[in-house]
């Protein structure tokens, strides 16, 4: 399938945060992000291997929500083409001036059809690329914005509405039925730019940073402890069935998610073989069978529109995957073919 | 307190297993341990840094137990004055002739005071140090023996008993009534070579090995996985509060619990600060504040008399760590004198 | 520049070795290659993360020498406009049947203007991708080929015709009068596919390969330790200041180089950033300051033309990168403008 | 052998610096070391799970020079035996009142037989001990103290003079006709406190800290090279075959060689095996066959007697390790028994 305009990859989010100076002490003091910019309104940061003005903008407003997702496109021009491509959908579409966001040049928003707020934009300020600042970079040293993932209650029509904007799918979760549970699709050649996990949406599950080493995500974590912040920690850290990374899950301040990974592979070439994971399988959210918080499942942030308001929520009419993997189903297992005699969860309480 | 005889450190485990294969598979296959000598009725495996015939010994039985721990002392001449020790405290107290355990010179065994089978020994066959055998070594090498667990009702009675053989005491847990709920204590300049965990007993909680760096305990997570046996991980990793180690718990195919650990402290000068963690600090057990499932609290090997037979269980009178954390009482904190909303584990069910 | 056709990347090299058998131990028993089939004539290699039939060929020969680097393009119709584009060049062009090199679909072999044997294809046979097969991983698991590296007299003709096949520059080495004496291109979005040295050529230099975590390229220095063939080492381990990728080079059996390297940083952007470094900054080639073994400017191999004969070699008529910064000049500094008082290197003997 | 009085273990250096300021930069600054207290004349540094008052002084002082190793010992009663001792033995001895040294009890300093100014000490001013202050470690926390290295010239009679004070050898170089070239002993259960390198001497040879992993020490390079002062790596990093430890050498602004060094293993029990290596073994001093810089040979500080003084050298009279093998004899092996063709450090000039 021929793409309508040309996506680079996924590269800023912006949050609205409750608190600047919260949010702030988590991201800056704690995981080490780099401020390109600061005011009262707003606080723009990057990672030590970008260039780009910032790939996280938090912005103060009255509750937390994602503001918007935005997707790199390889020239000005494509930015036109996105906002054509976009309107023929019959969705909403803005068309946003140089320095709407601090950093970005003209760009557009739309609604895209899942419901979300997706941005896209080329011309962008830079700045000084930290890679080899290593006098500034902490034990948990952030290198660069690696992924998207949003909840969205059809997953087959997500994927596809991906797919026509040239996304390719490398890994998803499904069951004999044919039901999808995830999906995972990319720009760049990596696992994904984003991913799709089935419920209801459109919500924002998480935003990923990427380090060069699992040791630098530990240091996370003991960081946290030291900062007797550890309750930020939600799920993690762990190796990923699903893209093979490490990662971990940390909530922010306003619960927002984020993720720390790294280790996922490269799948650049045409032909890369998209993997598919049963959704019995104990060790595909954790090659190590540790069982997925059911927060990590049921909790996101909210979407806004484009005047700012919080989109309303549309069910999952399929089965969720907390519920068919957790319940009582016994059917999960470890090893295929040899029933798993207790979920390791269901031992635990 | 001056003690009797002169121990150096804890040294070997014989652990009975009903499935010599099956110990195999996971002791060898999986975690690398290296095999000094094997026949029908046991297995004798050491670490690669380790020059004496063996710290683990696996032998048939008919059904799980632990058979011993042993210690090593000073000299031929300390192993007499143990038995003396322990003859005078009225304990069992068994000698065993060279050869007894395969390896090991003259040696005794006794009950202690808390109905453990211990060994005291200082003659041992020295075997090939494989300290740079980096060809040999997997990605999980373990480099030796580092500490045992146990669980036993009376803390402070157990606590008592060890100083008086000489060992000191790096960290305990208590609350502010002054129950101990556990008591780390070594005489090798290490955190431990004995903690003590108030629960039912005698009972073994785990033994545990060391390996150098985290990442080895990282890539013993991911080989399970790749042998499609996570389900040998029961807790971590993580890092403790206590010790300041980063951990791993496995279940070998008996159910005995085996630590990985590395990165803990040195304990050698004479006024080493004991560190004392109030029960109710959610980052005593881990310091990322993730959950203790409650296997690893209620589980744990059985113990065997000198002449075999399973040592019945004494309950413990006081408090339970795992139902003072877990339970309703609320009084469990990330940061002191701020009541924490929610418990993890909680949210997780 | 648009390119005539699409490369995607570097994809295997084909090497001539005298000895199979002393090779295979070197690649496979050493380093840990997996072996996708070999016979009597040649050895078929791949990296874990590879699901291509193979990324190194090792042929047995009478002489060492490269007999091809070979880029994968986009898709069989990108194959056929590479065999027009070196046509209209007037260079040599093979048109190879599928399995002329096994794995390998329909394929063109041409020799370039700067006189290498390169191989396009597209069409190539999937194999079973190890990326979690960490049973199989040892200690040094590399995961992918990562470039190829050649020397070439005139580095700025050469990145003229890399830049004509749609590569891009993301760093390079020049002094203050422009005399360029190295350069780095890509097509994958990673630092290099291709990396030009300026020297008498065509010669091979080295080719690359890629693991996750620097840790496994420690481990394979202290494997090669273990094996007793710590001469292979060359140089390193150490930080390139150029890519800031880590890095090692060995030297196989024959002498051709191998670099294992992680670490390096995403060019996927359209703007990304060039990086110029001086030729006398003494932290360019090592970040550390550590020096570079004359051998490493000097050394390489040797480069066949398609029909199997050497190709004759031409002199570097530019001043040489080695003679520039360890000789008399005294310009060499690792703070700018601070004369540095003696040279490491020179220290040393 | 039994001692006349008991060490700990090595505990402090105090060295001479030309330019505090430009001392603290490299070792707070850069290495990180906590600063316990300074002031005009000195800094007193610790490093992260040190609990003791220091393990480094920094003196301002004329020129660069060692003026005091201490080692603690097991009680005060020990320090009073210490004095004794040396009285005995015919050396200097000064008795220093509590204070003398910022936060150090009673202690006494002599010049032992072999010309070192050497402190014993007992009490010592408790501080905060950092060993969970995530939040203050950088990426190359050092953990402690963990030996000294000295030049002497005869080693046999050193290490005579160390036994005679209860040390045990680890590890020698040797050449067949028994000539030793150094020795390694300890008492802690690490594989040294000090080490004895055969040259011209009293010389302080280096102090070496400790870390938990080699990627705290590949980062230590990171850093340097970041702030533009790689030129304090003189040597490294690498992999010792001595020790099997993970080093790095580096020179402080005055000279003064530091190591950070990891991995050594256990040495505690009684008969834990001396292993010799030849001195033609080149692995022996890199396990990975890199060159030893000559000036790791050859620089070394000054020693200072205890009116401040410089100790006149004594040269050494038997063959110096460098001279045996970097030189033309030829018989430098990394495989036993086959002649290595030529010396790396050869092919490098």
């Amino acid at each position: 399938m021929t793409a309508s305009f040309d996506i680079i990859r996924a590269a800023y989010a912006e949050l609205i945060v409750s608190d600047l100076a919260a949010s702030r002490h988590f991201y800056v003091d704690i995981l080490g992000l780099v401020v390109t910019h600061e005011d009262d309104d707003a606080i723009y940061l990057r990672a030590f291997e970008e260039y780009l003005h910032h790939s996280l903008v938090l912005r103060r407003g009255p509750q937390p929500a994602l503001a918007a997702l935005a997707y790199r496109v390889r020239s000005q021009a494509e930015v036109t083409k996105a906002a054509t491509h976009f309107e023929s959908l019959g969705c909403p579409v803005e068309h946003r001036a140089s320095g709407a966001t601090r950093g970005i040049g003209e760009a557009v928003r739309v609604i895209d059809p899942l419901g979300f707020p997706i941005e896209f934009f080329y011309d962008a300020e830079h700045v000084e690329r930290y890679t080899r600042r290593y006098d500034l970079q902490g034990t948990g040293a952030i290198s660069r914005l690696d992924h998207f993932n949003i909840l969205t209650p059809d997953v087959p029509a997500a994927q596809a509405h991906y797919e026509s904007l040239g996304f390719k799918v490398s890994e998803d979760i499904q069951d004999d039925a044919g039901t999808v549970y995830a999906s995972w699709l990319y720009r760049k050649a990596t696992v994904h730019d984003i991913a799709l996990t089935g419920g209801d949406g459109p919500r924002l599950h998480h935003i990923a940073f990427a380090t060069h080493e699992r040791n630098q995500i530990v240091n996370i974590c003991d960081t946290l402890g030291a900062h007797r912040r550890s309750d930020h920690i939600e799920r993690g850290p762990g190796r990923h069935g699903v893209s093979n990374a490490f990662y971990l899950y940390l909530r922010d301040p306003d619960g927002h998610r984020i993720e720390i990974y790294t280790h996922d592979y490269y799948t650049g070439d045409p032909d890369n073989p998209t993997l598919t994971w049963d959704v019995h399988d104990n060790q595909r959210r954790d090659w190590w069978g540790n069982p997925v918080v059911p927060s990590w499942y049921s909790e996101a942030s909210t979407v806004l529109d484009l005047d700012g308001r919080p989109k309303p929520l549309v069910e999952r009419v399929e089965a969720q995957e907390a519920a068919v993997t957790i319940g009582a189903d016994g059917f999960s297992y470890t090893r295929e073919g040899e029933a798993m005699p207790e979920y390791k969860l269901g031992n635990q309480v």
